[in-house]
């Protein structure tokens, strides 16, 4: 890698605006960790002149970000747009084809084509990185690549959505309707404004474990069918029987291996109100993983918005500058398909 | 790096002998995930013909491991003697200026020699890592050099001491004295039987935060004198009454950035019952970071003991053998004398 790094960032909403700030007001502190020079070379949105709360620099602007792969030395790109096809996939594809790393959050993305986008990182010799996909800031998939790699995974069980966590909190401690929390959630920007399903209807969840599954059982991203029930049939008076039985309704993601085979899941579940998930409330993220030898570990973090995201995607930068990563899925395609 | 690595194993206590069986079981394994080959070449303790748990190969046994070196091309050391002075010192010492990577779980070494020792390897262009040396299995240092470097940190707190967190507990719940249960903690293997002083006075815990301190601050380890308070005179009735208040007492270690100043210290304190830490019971280690923009990460496992010790030393060998380790901590030396 040169010394000299040219970045992209296409994506400029909530996230990627908050991003760029970052990316600036750490230039130097990134240079002195890594040894290499930063410069942003492209940005891109649909909107040039949209109100963004840190100023963009205009004279870099792309409003089509395949104009950037054409005509800028691009050696990073993030993808912040989100969606799992359309625009995203194709910068995602044409810049691992160029032989540009990339760095998203996007779990959509991920969890539907992953195992084909990392094949195309892998044979082009750049990273595709994604720890903000997954519980937000808490470095999660590290821990899984990295920090715990060589024990033996038997279970991950998570909160992996903070709206839903956000939202069954609330109807608790306020004895609100269904309805009413998620409209106070939108509001605060914890919840989407025009399409809030794919959070509360457990895909955005499922999302995750599959991700989670397949580098904790250096697994292909499943295809299987499994159970996915959301929050949305969720009740008061659902929450007030549970809550004089000292049990709270929280929305679990579980992966785990069950004879050999892979059991993946997102429903709501019964907790006991004294256990370590029944504690985890609002917009926190907890993910509990069980393998040998290592035994319980569990991660806790917050698992959405715009300071979490970024530091997750600083992570990953930080790591390819470091030169640190070698497979996309921290296990050689060799082994995975075997499995 | 070479395609073949050869590994010395120095302390065969319960650690030692524990690792050196999870490297012969999970030899394809790290293989597989980092394109090496590693063979064992050599292992040291003070008894060769001492009972262990797994056997170990008496041709490559050596009482000196100084003479290790001398004899045997070695590329990875483990040193797993412990304490801060005596052999420990010399055989990482002469590892590193041999130009030998030296992987160790001893916190006692690192909190006073870590400066020293990283120059050093940084000098000859090796590794020291030392994940082991705080929080047991969680991976606490990785998280702080990597999967959260670009965030500011503003305070770590943490039950780093997993012997004083049991004694703790213990006499919580079933009302006994300090010295019964400190001798069902010897009888369980939770506290050392011949000296253990260094747990219970904070010392332990102490070194951690030192070390965790440097890591999240980018300093130099401190040696400032600061407040060290153990958990020796914690008596049933002190105990009782703080239950009655619906608090407990925890051991926590400190460290924040106060006024510019750095403020570390170690010493008993109150916890309400419904908190996070309170209900980190046994032999559990929790550590709180506070840093920005990511905001409050949570990570807890396992303190201590041959599996938690040996998972986190086999991560320091994995990205030693994946080249992804530049700095000893993680900045450059240039960086750290400004501080």
């Amino acid at each position: 890698m040169n010394k000299n790094i040219n970045i992209a960032i296409v994506g400029l909403g909530q996230i990627g605006n908050f991003l760029l700030n970052e990316l600036n007001k750490k230039k130097k502190d990134i240079e002195i960790k890594t040894g290499k020079k930063i410069t942003i070379v492209a940005v891109s949105a649909k909107n040039k002149n949209k109100k963004r709360k840190f100023k963009i620099n205009k004279k870099i602007f792309f409003k089509n970000p395949l104009q950037i792969i054409k005509e800028k030395k691009v050696d990073i790109l993030f993808e912040i747009i989100g969606a799992s096809d359309g625009m995203s996939k194709k910068i995602v594809e044409a810049s691992l084809k160029n032989k540009i790393h990339v760095i998203t959050p996007n779990k959509a993305l991920i969890a539907k084509h992953g195992d084909y986008l990392s094949k195309l990182a892998e044979k082009n010799k750049v990273n595709l990185e994604f720890e903000a996909s997954v519980g937000g800031g808490i470095p999660i998939l590290r821990t899984l690549k990295d920090g715990l790699a060589t024990n033996k995974f038997n279970k991950v069980v998570g909160i992996l959505n903070g709206t839903c966590n956000y939202i069954l909190s609330e109807m608790e401690s306020t004895n609100d309707t269904f309805s009413n929390v998620l409209k106070k959630a939108q509001n605060l920007g914890y919840a989407e404004m025009s399409n809030p399903k794919l959070d509360l209807n457990g895909f955005d969840a499922l999302s995750k474990v599959r991700i989670l599954s397949s580098l904790a059982f250096n697994k292909k991203i499943s295809r299987n069918s499994c159970l996915m029930e959301g929050i949305e049939n969720i009740e008061t008076k659902d929450i007030e029987i549970v809550k004089q039985l000292n049990l709270k309704i929280k929305l679990l993601g579980i992966t785990e291996i069950i004879n050999n085979n892979l059991f993946e899941r997102v429903h709501p579940c019964l907790v006991g109100t004294d256990t370590y998930l029944g504690n985890i409330n609002g917009v926190m993220n907890a993910v509990i993983l069980n393998s040998e030898p290592v035994g319980e570990t569990v991660l806790q973090g917050e698992g959405a918005g715009p300071g979490p995201t970024s530091s997750a995607l600083l992570s990953d930068l930080l790591s390819i500058l470091r030169g640190n990563i070698k497979y996309p899925f921290g296990i050689s395609e060799k082994k995975k398909e075997q499995n």
